[in-house]
């Protein structure tokens, strides 16, 4: 299949997960198409902006007919990855490390947590579910080996650089950063982060905008 | 003090925390003043945003000296609460919830999870850290008595609605959803969503667009 190689733009990338869920429930209810008009209803984004959005993804639909949603569902998949299982390592198995091995990525697609990496020798060798821990040590290598696309810290704040120049090191290309540190990478690397202080202050600062009552 | 009550544009408020984490820095590093110049360079942002921005934030500089870093600071601390400790609460102790509860959220500020709420007779008495699991039945009652601002959902998804419906009952503003339910609350009610699957997603999809070199 000749994929065309133009990017997509970062704006448009921002809203593909909500497209993807969105669309994923559709195809639940048994629906086999949609229009930019329920698209735009069902997340409240302008239909401008969804036609401008899926111009991007080739050609999944007819004018008046609207979206395929399996040409859509199989674009989208395509979209994450190229595997068909998608393998994720984890650094740091303390209490939040420990909660995101048992977490349920899966919801639609084949996202597992397979391999989990800690330093303290009270945690190495302890089994979560199917994941047992391995030592830091041993992490490119088992890296390569098992072909881990993303790999999520939770370690302490004060580790993560250090774990992220390793990771980059084993040509790992995207990190899910669950630490309050800013990490630096390469441009060619992908850094998210969820910093879960910086989400409630957040929270915090919307409701202080927008939800009291205005006062005298 | 009379404050103004102009709300704060939502753009502006999603970058509040990373302005209000970037000025921290520069307190700790014994820094009395910046200005926009810096604040730009420091968080890669065009220095006009920053300025319309920190416009909404009042007198807080003058022409050619910069901003004050004491009254940014006393300014963010007041748009997240009137109160000295922000009391926090959370539903549903899983292994995610467990986990939140014993994460530090506090790095600037007094934000604090001090009641645990569970249905599950097993989980109900038990102590984590200072917080005792109370169950559900409870919960409206030592809402009111506790004045808990914010409670963070991390039930199964499947209960995550009827929790949202008590929680607004019982006069919550904010909430912190941690499932992948997208919750209806009335316009009144804040809530932010962070969706582990939806975040791992969206990391793929950048890796996909930006990370790889280029295919002929």
């Amino acid at each position: 299949m000749a994929k065309e190689m133009t990017k997509i733009p970062r704006a448009t990338l921002k809203r593909l997960p909500l497209y993807y869920r969105f669309v994923n429930t559709l195809k639940a209810k048994g629906e086999n198409r949609v229009n930019s008009k329920a698209i735009s209803e069902g997340l409240n984004i302008d239909s401008a902006t969804i036609r401008r959005d899926f111009s991007y993804f080739g050609e999944l639909g007819k004018k008046g007919y609207g979206y395929n949603i399996d040409n859509l569902l199989d674009f989208f998949k395509s979209e994450l990855s190229d595997a068909e299982e998608i393998r994720i390592g984890i650094v740091g198995v303390g209490n939040l490390g420990h909660a995101l091995i048992t977490y349920n990525f899966s919801i639609h697609d084949d996202m597992t947590i397979t391999e989990a990496f800690d330093i303290r020798p009270e945690v190495i060798g302890k089994s979560i579910g199917n994941v047992t821990v391995k030592p830091l040590s041993e992490m490119n290598e088992i890296i390569n080996k098992q072909k881990l696309e993303v790999v999520i810290i939770a370690t302490p704040e004060s580790a993560a650089q250090a774990v992220t120049d390793q990771l980059v090191e084993a040509g790992i290309k995207g990190i899910l950063n669950f630490t309050p540190k800013r990490v630096q990478v390469p441009q060619s690397v992908q850094v998210h982060q969820i910093d879960l202080g910086v989400e409630l202050q957040s929270l915090l600062f919307f409701m202080k905008n927008y939800s009291s009552t205005l006062k005298a």
